[in-house]
């Protein structure tokens, strides 16, 4: 299903289809713009367990629309409740470290069970993934205003550009526009201060590569894309001015489990002292869980190690192609947790918080 | 030129003609096994800086054998002396950063400057270079030996299998036989102490999945293939009982300077208390550096980082695939260095020393 040349946002309904919900296709990124559709809660636990979209807060978004699919369903079968709890399992099972995904089903159910009428049932998920869908662009732009006075700050102190290192994608496709991390990049670039990113390409899935890279080229903004190896490195020669990364779930102690590496990078922060700062909407608090400790760290497939997707230039062609001996074992942890305290503040649409209970209670009334 | 299926060492010079080297050309491993012959100084500076060997020592032994060569070349042309002084130059100007590749070459010139006879340089280069390859495979059995206590240590703890924590290739391949970091595993494995290696994959050049996995995977070793993003989360883990690394330089502090990606494991291993060792032949030691600052690193070419090498199942074939952006700016350096205050241990042929000054002359005589 090849789709439009640019889509100014990651996920919407179908302008001729209300029925079908429209995602930017991540897999074939940055070789080919492909947007998929999604008809059903299966076509949508497909695509956020097989990362056609991925990024806490799209997954938050998809699994949003997958519970109007799921309506729609139930509205065809004439069930009415369909399979709504049933439905919301199965999204929320999709992919387990992410907290936004939780957070949007939880949200929908909250909002369904006000009614028992399917029609009305349908239109409050659509209404209701509307609103998660805005409300995460407006989260967005507040992150990137907050975050854009870091920046300011780097860039006033040297008047020279500011050289930012991220790592995976927490960009606007992580998102719907904006995204978190790259939120205040975009920003900066905007009023004209001059910056320029460090790319992790983030193995194993290279969203670094595939994405980050991509989304930039495009905004025209300077890049240079780096192999997870050379953060440290790069720190260690005073090239780095900031680091921002997003995070998959943040505990209420401010600890945040956000892509493999990314603890490795806080680290190498720490230890240079180069500031280290983890973006984030407040969907992404966890205030049930004490500490990083508890978060529970996706298992991903081996393959994603031992091979390789990428476009062969020569047949013109995406191939995969296996970059290890064969039958290999391999592990591949998706995510770690980077400790509070390797954390200069937390950049939420609230403002900057230091990385701890406290720093949150400051900037949200926790339940 | 494919070659035999099976090579006990790295480097040799071939049977039917003694005026050829051979070398196993690594650029198709895992995938393939082939032999590669050099005939020329040329030749010797090309398999280096195109990495078709690679490794600090296995550099030393090719620059030596490559003086070798240089001398045959100039018995050919019948110059005594031919481009002796040309020749070292060329060799030691392929990759900056190991020392052993000056460490050989000036060995070499200090043994041919002992005579202009020609006939004399070309006997006495090739048993040179000979003596420095048995050296290194005596050396390396000796880092083995005193490395293999450590293995013993954490087993007797534990009485559970040793997991160590490897980055890059500092084994047979970067060897003659043996290797520096990986010598000790070979040994655990021989006398029956249960082993298991994390091997890093090591992007750019993927020295870990191309190479170790494959040198463990054929001597039965069993190991778990891991992103270079991985380390830091098994060592939070608890899952890795110690790291041993190799260097292609070590300064007089006892600094080290390793594949790019060391220096985050190095200090991941800090953090959470996991011993840090790091496997050396005295060869790579830098008495006249001070510290790790001041070593040259090299920069290596951005086609490493966009694009990457693996085996297409689908048509059998090694091929080349883009896995960044068309036109990505990319940076590429190709080793870091990790102070000494992040290494538990240097292992050496002569023992085990802090990473110091005084840890080093305890067991070396420095000149």
């Amino acid at each position: 299903m090849h789709g439009q040349q640019t889509a100014k946002r990651t996920i919407w309904v179908s302008e001729d289809n209300p029925k079908e919900v429209c995602i930017i296709d991540q897999r074939y990124l940055p070789h080919e713009l492909r947007v998929s559709k999604l008809r059903s809660v299966e076509d949508a636990c497909n695509a956020i367990r097989e990362m056609w979209v991925r990024g806490a807060p799209l997954i938050g978004a998809t699994a949003a629309y997958g519970m109007y699919l799921g309506m729609l369903e139930a509205q065809r079968a004439a069930i009415p409740n369909g399979f709504m709890a049933l439905n919301a399992t199965r999204l929320k099972s999709t992919r387990p470290t992410a907290v936004n995904l939780k957070w949007a089903v939880d949200r929908q159910l909250e909002v369904l069970r006000q009614t028992r009428r399917v029609e009305d049932q349908v239109a409050l998920a659509l209404r209701t993934a509307h609103e998660i869908v805005e409300q995460d662009v407006e989260t967005c732009r507040q992150i990137g205003q907050h975050g854009l006075e870091l920046i300011k700050q780097a860039h006033a102190q040297t008047g020279q550009p500011v050289n930012v290192l991220t790592h995976c994608n927490a960009g606007r496709m992580a998102c719907i526009e904006w995204g978190t991390a790259t939120a205040p990049i975009y920003l900066a670039h905007e009023v004209g201060i001059p910056v320029h990113v460090y790319v992790d390409e983030t193995r194993p899935r290279n969203q670094g590569a595939h994405i980050t890279a991509w989304e930039l080229q495009q905004a025209g903004i300077p890049f240079t894309l780096i192999v997870d190896n050379a953060g440290g490195h790069l720190m260690q020669q005073g090239q780095v001015d900031l680091c921002i990364v997003g995070t998959d779930r943040t505990t209420r102690n401010g600890d945040v489990a956000n892509k493999i590496g990314t603890y490795l990078k806080a680290l190498a922060a720490h230890d240079n002292q180069v500031p280290f700062y983890v973006a984030l909407p407040s969907s992404s608090i966890d205030w049930d869980l004490p500490d990083g400790q508890a978060i529970p760290i996706e298992e991903r497939a081996t393959e994603e190690v031992t091979h390789i997707q990428g476009w062969d230039e020569a047949t013109d062609k995406l191939v995969q192609v296996r970059i290890a001996p064969r039958q290999s074992s391999a592990a591949n942890p998706g995510f770690d947790v980077t400790p509070a305290r390797y954390i200069t503040g937390l950049i939420t649409e609230r403002g900057i918080c230091e990385a701890s209970e406290a720093g949150l209670r400051s900037l949200f009334d926790a339940s």
